[in-house]
């Protein structure tokens, strides 16, 4: 890296795909629990952004760890960090759940994968849930294990994302449904690929379950991809943002509820369901939550980037903040996610943005997705 | 941040002394408990590293977050997440302790304060031992509370640390004996005051209360400094890999036990102290651990930065690996941190060391501290 960059450690975890996303010019990483993560190759985000939406993409997103909770506890252990009502979810299926603590507290937004009755991942942001899961088990004396297991999650992602899987693993993967899974088989392995991914331009990920062979699966799909344009990707801030896709730590952290963060729908309160916030969440329920997250659009061309949150303001009065914002090209306006209070959240407001450039730039409050 | 740099964005949380670090020209930052630090300031490690041995030095360490638990049940929380017996700790003292999960593996290695009989800092490395605490109490149904409190610690580090503090805060400082601390005033305000820190040159940390002083309180001493050579700072590789100091993540992992980092000594495994991993403990400690932490130096001249742990062999046979590498301009070699198999870690074993740009050059192990 050079000498502006970031500093590379152990501390800092390279990933089984780290050798081949340097090879193709990586241009910058972040790090999400405690790993390595690819934040651009192209020169710019606006040209990952048309090519992602145009053909397809192959995202490491190992930082994506799983927290494999297991044993006959395991159900009564993944319920009781989340208000949603995971008695219904099938073997195969992938559900987004909000974990929260007993203040009702955001402590991480993972998707779960149930691998069996007893058996589930948490595919988790950017928190070590592998602690809280441990301490919850470890005190309530619960019979499960709770490891980080050597899983490595490549993402194909892009409107050719499908027909590429196709030619690398067979035409039954065209029958996974959205947000479920399924195996394929990899040079004689058993590989799980899961519909979905944080790109709303359709997808795979493929949960590689042996890092040795990180650079060989990279291969095998990367050449498939050639007939089909394919590039080096990673998350991107323009197609996240106008598709409304959250990130932990920037939109919410754990001063944050469930119902703040739009995600009310997904909680179970009737007390049908027993987890760690639920009489938190209840009187936060009953009394209304004061803000919830929105989009804002506003004008002024491409702004600064958004390193830290901006202030959202109705004449001198400050009623949110942006977290994320990015100019998009296809709108043709300045898109942003944003924490807006109740009193100015309905769709249409006319606010102020309070760029870190010094610049307040018009705008609204819109719903999400962004059109 | 350059194009080649680590993108910023809010989940990697700024600090209360940013702004100044920025204003100082900052060469990069590393992140630690989601949140930014300073990883260089002058053109080369090694004049950073001179500087700290001659004079004094502010550093942004605010990721070293506190994890604060209160209540009744507090000090037998705290006990239970160490094998280290708390119970003589008075108020007003530190105490370094290793903290392990049920199998004995290291989770994190903070410092304990002691602020009062049922309040207790854990001032942490890299990993979300507030997730932990909570889901321990959570789970047992303890009587406490457990916070990331709003303390950003400001450390002044070097031989002149101890005359500028003086200056500052006044000469009762200079009585805070190490691993103590004490409280000062701060333009009306009351902060925590300790004498340590992540270097061997001698210093304190400020635990400051109140993010909104931040620049206030770098300011204050920052230009008391001016008479003493003061530059800003940050932990420095040189130094701390002479100093023998370890960082949880690179030396160190949730797959290595206290033993296998030297802190055997630290361990109370007789059973008068109850914690998560006391049987997994005893187990180790009666076959004996198979691997240690020793120094290693070895010859070449300045080599290539560790960014992933570097073989170290005798013959053919792997014997354990670097973790954290640099040239000594000090002692004219390379000194390193590493694991090391119980069969060759007797200090003077010959060893050779693969580095990353392929080149294998020659040492031998050592005890720690270097020289």
């Amino acid at each position: 890296m050079s000498s502006s960059g970031l500093n590379m450690s152990r501390r800092i975890r390279r990933t089984p795909y780290t050798d081949r996303v340097e090879q193709h010019g990586v241009r910058g990483f972040s790090v999400v629990n405690h790993m390595l993560l690819p934040k651009a190759f192209q020169p710019t985000v606006e040209q990952d952004y048309w090519h992602l939406r145009e053909h397809v993409q192959l995202w490491d997103v190992s930082c994506q760890r799983q927290v494999q909770i297991t044993g006959p506890d395991a159900a009564r252990l993944v319920q009781w960090m989340t208000p949603r009502n995971i008695s219904r979810a099938r073997v195969g299926q992938c559900m987004y759940v909000p974990l929260v603590d007993d203040k009702g507290g955001m402590v991480n937004d993972p998707v779960l994968l149930k691998l069996a009755d007893d058996r589930f991942w948490l595919s988790i942001a950017d928190s070590d849930v592998l602690l809280l899961a441990k301490g919850l088990a470890l005190g309530a004396k619960l019979d499960v294990t709770v490891v980080e297991p050597d899983i490595s999650i490549l993402a194909v992602q892009g409107p050719k994302a499908e027909d590429l899987m196709a030619r690398v693993f067979g035409e039954a993967v065209r029958s996974i449904r959205f947000f479920n899974f399924d195996y394929v088989d990899f040079k004689g392995t058993r590989q799980l690929v899961q519909r979905g991914g944080y790109s709303k331009q359709g997808g795979f990920e493929i949960y590689l379950n042996d890092s040795r062979m990180g650079s060989a699966l990279w291969d095998l799909v990367w050449e498939a991809g050639q007939a089909f344009n394919i590039t080096p990707g990673c998350p991107n801030l323009i197609e996240r943002i106008e598709g409304g896709l959250l990130s932990y730590g920037n939109e919410f952290t754990l001063e944050n509820n469930p119902l703040e963060c739009g995600m009310g729908k997904l909680c179970t309160l009737d007390g049908t369901v027993d987890f760690l916030g639920l009489k938190a969440l209840q009187r936060i329920a009953e009394q209304g939550h004061q803000r919830e997250i929105r989009g804002v659009m506003f004008d002024g061309g491409p702004g600064p980037a958004c390193g830290k949150p901006w202030p959202v303001k109705v004449g001198a009065e400050q009623v949110g903040q942006i977290t994320s914002a990015m100019w998009s090209p296809r709108l043709k306006r300045n898109v942003g996610l944003s924490m807006i209070a109740r009193s100015h959240w309905v769709p249409g407001q006319a606010v102020s943005v309070h760029c870190a450039d010094g610049v307040i730039r018009p705008g609204e409050v819109c719903a999400l997705p962004f059109a």
